[in-house]
């Protein structure tokens, strides 16, 4: 039986919003019903194994502050493993979140040779498994780290060396199954070093040509395994590389395209991904939805004053209701869910500040989505936008939609019927304080 | 007969290295043969006729202060546009450039109606193509302006009202046909307000549908009038607009294999704009080469400090150096040039600030070119890339971009050879290093 | 009697927060008392008279697009800024905002000499009083233009030509007086085009030295005429001027030690010029506040993707909420209030636009104050910091303070009473998650 | 005897421009003298102890790639200390470097207590004294790591507990005295988290008045043990902590002057932090010297896309030009120099890769001052800002400099002398030209 880590903390209680218990929820009320499905169904939040288990507290300038007892440097790799995943699962349960993801080298250590690094990843993907059976908690996504190990310093997919390419491919198929055993909804490839920091040594065509081919080997492999869920890729547009390939959902949508996978791998937003690659968070969200390649998300927020990802957790009510809002509209989730890609403050080195982040970001995400739930039901948003757009609904709009015009005819309709278009107020303020009716 | 407007300034020579006249050209010698080729014909410089002769010198804080007889407000429209062309046609003689981009609008007034638009253009550009006959100064290309007039405020093609649509298409109709009878190499569309201002009034599949009508349309009247020429699209991340669609390369090129375009419509590229973006600019130039679409470019230098299109004109040798190096990788312009989409600064008022400006830009480019071709004729820097890609030619790499690889076979490749790959330099400072051996 | 300019728009009613009527208030009940002042005297609106009134709606890529009748080019300057006078102080009362905010050139039009502009400023502020007796409507603050007409493009008081330096001192002596007349409750300066566009131009050291001059001579003229209201600097890092002297408040800070005015001149302070420096909103006021200069505020809001001065209406209760818990802590505004240098979008061109953006605005910021005067009620947070600072109070931290200590004695310290401290949580997710019990 | 390190690399050669050899200086001829001193004597370059000897190639997604001896986990700490430091004079003395600079955390471990951590420092600087003494190689700086280990991860001088400030002064004491017996020149503190992640738990006010004692107290201490070195502020805006208190050197130069330290420190400029804090490198280095507070610069260059401290090493001619123009005319170093606070990125594993990336750093330095000791002879710049300023040596500019002049006296000019200045040509273009005749 393993030992409570979390000591002094029970099962985390939802109390309503009046409530100033810190460790209760105050919107996250799992079985809630919201547009006919509940706040658990609709969210699926999910734990990150890396930044809640794996990751000490260090930054570039100190090491870690976290004292845990896994992260004992005389301890033994697999016991050190076994004791941070006891008290993942009963973080888990204790949060009452249904899903988590992980990384290979996040629940097991690295071995020797892949082959070592494989079965401790098949010992502990067993454990994990006991464990899910015994609490319900379910695998969102699993993905291989392939940027931490210095063999994957130039890239994996896209590195000089076709050595590591095939070590890669090693890696991920593996992964991939221990995904697929695990019953995950999705797995994930996010290309950390896929990317460059100097172009100067960088083949940019061969480069994509290699990931490209990558890409397509994973999905035949999921379809030879007869993986069910979703291939994922994670846009980025830098750190650590200087450039990463997948910069933003476009860059993956045009790199997608070019390689025959638009149909096969869907993305894995990020909120602060999108604001380092000068995006908001929304049109990352809405321009994935209008090309049906929005998978999942890994919910975090950053410093937009900064120049990195801060992979701080979401309290922005106001920005995750317009999150949630393009979630709706897209349909929701499928195969994918929400994931705390976020991480607590260095500074932050109580166990008890897992709990205040991850709840605050349940919370967060709760009322966004019983916000954004009310904006759709009040309708008046939806209608101002359909009145806006109606005119190509009918006559010239259509026409020009059904391909019935050219150039030349519109030229002369121009002239024919005396086209002069006047503007229309865009409305933008009296819609901002329309959104603020719900926030 | 013209009347002489930059007086006291005659042709400006060129001079060599040593030459301390700030009206010569230290670099630019025009008939100088590298690789084979004349300056001129890599380079083909040309003047944007908007920053040098429509631009007033306003910003958003003040009025002009550039005090040309052709701004008299209270001077007649048409005899005001053709003050504009006489002196910008000495101007092209003067500096000895072989090309000039305009829009519709920057060439003649605006009518009360497009067709009394279209008539002022027509007349306009008569006389440009007489004064290009006597001059020999030649059309880059052409564009017509979908974002100034306040019908356009919310876009043209992606325009909510399809009105503004097929005023748009009239316009471009029009001058797209104008630009092919003026010889002009290609045809530009920068889509200044095809973006948005909030998600909160935009549909963003409608308005991508648009706007993927619109370009089949354009690519379809091309091929109906015989236009030889290449169709462009510009890309800018923002500004006007919060998110221009065309946010960069690969934003577009997500845009053109999405809507059937790939092998109609290429790039226009600018330095200011790539920045804006997040990206350097030789990296967009890298990714339209890699990708087939590079078509032309607009070539100024933004501040990296500040947030917007400053439109400076280049002067960074070094960084000119390495857009050359890529440029005359990808086998250098067709139908495209450098076009200097580059204002003085507001502060340089007088007239000779105009051929300062351009003559700094034209010797960094020529610098920059001279520099380039040195770095391929010593073919060090391509050896090193050649050889850390090596191992891509033969044996597991080749098989891999054969399509003979899985991930099954590669994994067992990795056990039964024992791969277990070793991290090689990417030798970063020793390329930079290498590269000032030329600068 | 003025003709109705806001026709079937009356008086903004106050109608609480469950109302839908997009033209009444939700919040901001002006009289409502919150920790014992009325909303009204806490926040002290004020409307700026430049965007809602003076601009057409123009960007750089792009002219004017609201039609207002005042913006006649054909009509007389006297006759047109008296329409646009009328239209504005129907807007204030309709609004029921207590405060307006000008610059010289807003109110009247530029003459041909200084004292002719100096005339119809004057004639124009007669005109203003008169209407500020009938309406009750004040003057939060007056400004001189020195960044719009071309004398200034260089700068003012740091404009290389002394003429231009004195004609400043003459435009700024007048609109001081204009101002103390009209009982303005502060005078601002913000220094627009006193930095550079290029450093090698430029002589740093002279320009400081002139604007240190120059304010000088401003708070002596003050003095002199005994004008009781606040002198302030208004930071801005850059736009127009690639460097703004007034960068931020520190900056500002800086300055003002040097040239001895650090008793004398405080600071307006911009939301959107906070984050163009890199820094948030609350930095800034939190800086202020802590080094007594806090003055005034420009409230709006910046797009943080974009790099330019957006200037947009706040929106954001949860930012708002920190920025008045600052205010409060720092004693509220006395001469300052919360000005709206807040533009409607190019596309917001009907005029109820301008009413939908004030509303939503001033809604914004009673929402904030109220929530921040409840957590400073709860005192939970106050009581955190006061705790974690408990150890400056007594002992080692007050001997520390008091001076009683050196380095020496530190160390002494350190090794007889085995000082090694351990780190204590910063805990900054519980706290993010308390705020959120307020907004 | 000390095993060579660097094998089959020897001393490194000047061997002038037209070398190809890439281990070999092409312009950093120790002993050329430009404008009377020779290059060693303006640059002082120094090798930084942690980037190249400390820092084990790690970053944020991945452990560390550089394969030293001395990082041998299973290593005696003392015996590795003393193995790096063999290293790093073996390579000061191949490359010819004059200076190095450490934090006593680089050169000796951290022991249990403060008092065996210092006598390690002790130790080593011993050992450190002996080999400056062999080889000539002499200490531009020295400091104390106050950033990495987790009890300062709430800042040091400014932290909420005073057991870690009296700590802090402790170590600054021991590190500042063994800075004097090694003789280096001047003292220097970056304040890595003097600063906060969340105003939250911040006491912003408490916080600069902790730093202010600290830093007097530094200064007392100095003067007491007789130092006479510079004390040394580093500004940097953010990084790791959101927000550091030495934003830039105005921020800097605020608090100098409100704790009355602006006679007794100076700044270590570094040019990736001024670009992070959104100035150029070259506002800094002018800003400093404009206000007699220029101590010494960290050598390095950012990557202006992204948004950390990247620290590589300079290589750009150009910009390093200008910054040398603006340290000739402040005079040059006194007791500062140009250390390269720079790291060989991550896939730069060759020990020979250090060796590239210093001589690529030094031959641009030693280029950029050449040009600019060129520019200041030709004399043309510089008579252009004289010229342009002239108006202020006398009559009307002379006078108000002089406070000859009122607001009241300056508007009677204005309208007896009919002041109506007209705008001069700011000259960009041509100034940027003029200075790429030298670059």
């Amino acid at each position: 039986m393993s030992v409570e880590f979390f000591k002094g903390i029970g099962k985390i209680p939802f109390e309503g919003p009046a409530s100033k218990n810190s460790l209760a929820f105050r919107f996250y009320d799992a079985n809630r019903k919201v547009m006919g499905k509940t706040l658990q169904d609709h969210l699926r939040p999910a734990v990150a194994y890396w930044h809640a288990f794996a990751s000490p507290g260090a930054d570039m300038f100190g090491p870690g502050t976290f004292e845990r007892p896994w992260f004992d440097p005389a301890g033994d790799p697999i016991k050190m493993a076994e004791l941070k995943m006891d008290a993942a699962f009963e973080f888990f349960v204790k949060l009452g979140v249904p899903f988590f993801c992980f990384h290979d080298r996040d629940i097991a250590p690295e071995g020797n040779t892949l082959a070592e690094s494989n079965g401790y990843v098949d010992r502990m993907s067993e454990r994990a498994m006991k464990k899910m059976e015994e609490t319900g908690v379910k695998l969102l996504w699993g993905t291989a780290n392939l940027f931490s190990h210095p063999r994957y310093m130039s890239g994996a997919s896209t590195n000089p060396d076709p050595a590591v390419f095939a070590y890669a491919a090693a890696q991920v198929k593996h992964c991939l199954e221990v995904t697929q055993r695990m019953g995950g909804g999705s797995y994930v490839l996010w290309g950390g070093r896929e990317g460059y920091d100097t172009l100067l040594n960088t083949d940019l065509k061969r480069e994509y040509d290699q990931m490209g081919r990558f890409m397509n080997l994973v999905v035949e492999h999921k379809h030879k395994i007869g993986f069910k869920g979703q291939i994922l890729i994670e846009p980025k547009p830098c750190e650590p590389t200087k450039h990463q390939y997948d910069f933003d959902t476009a860059n993956v949508l045009a790199f997608l395209q070019k390689y025959g996978l638009q149909h096969e791998i869907k993305v894995n937003l990020e909120a602060n991904h999108a604001t380092l690659a000068g995006h908001s968070f929304q049109h990352e969200v809405a321009f994935a939805v209008a090309n049906g390649i929005l998978g999942s998300i890994d919910m975090n927020r950053g410093d937009v004053m900064l120049g990195w990802d801060t992979d701080q957790f979401p309290n922005d009510v106001g920005e995750i209701t317009l999150i949630m809002l393009e979630l709706l509209r897209g349909g929701g989730f499928t195969t994918g869910g929400f994931n705390f890609d976020a991480k607590i403050r260095r500074q932050s080195i109580d166990p008890a500040d897992l709990f205040h982040a991850h709840i605050g970001g349940m919370d967060t995400m709760a009322r966004g989505l019983i916000n954004a739930a009310a904006i759709i039901e009040d309708g008046t948003l939806q209608k101002f936008v359909d009145e806006r757009y109606a005119g190509w609904n009918a006559g010239l709009g259509a026409d020009v939609l059904a391909r019935k015009e050219s150039l030349e005819s519109l030229a002369k309709r121009v002239k024919d019927e005396n086209i002069n278009p006047k503007p229309r107020s865009g409305r933008q303020e009296y819609l901002e304080n329309l959104i603020n009716r719900f926030v």
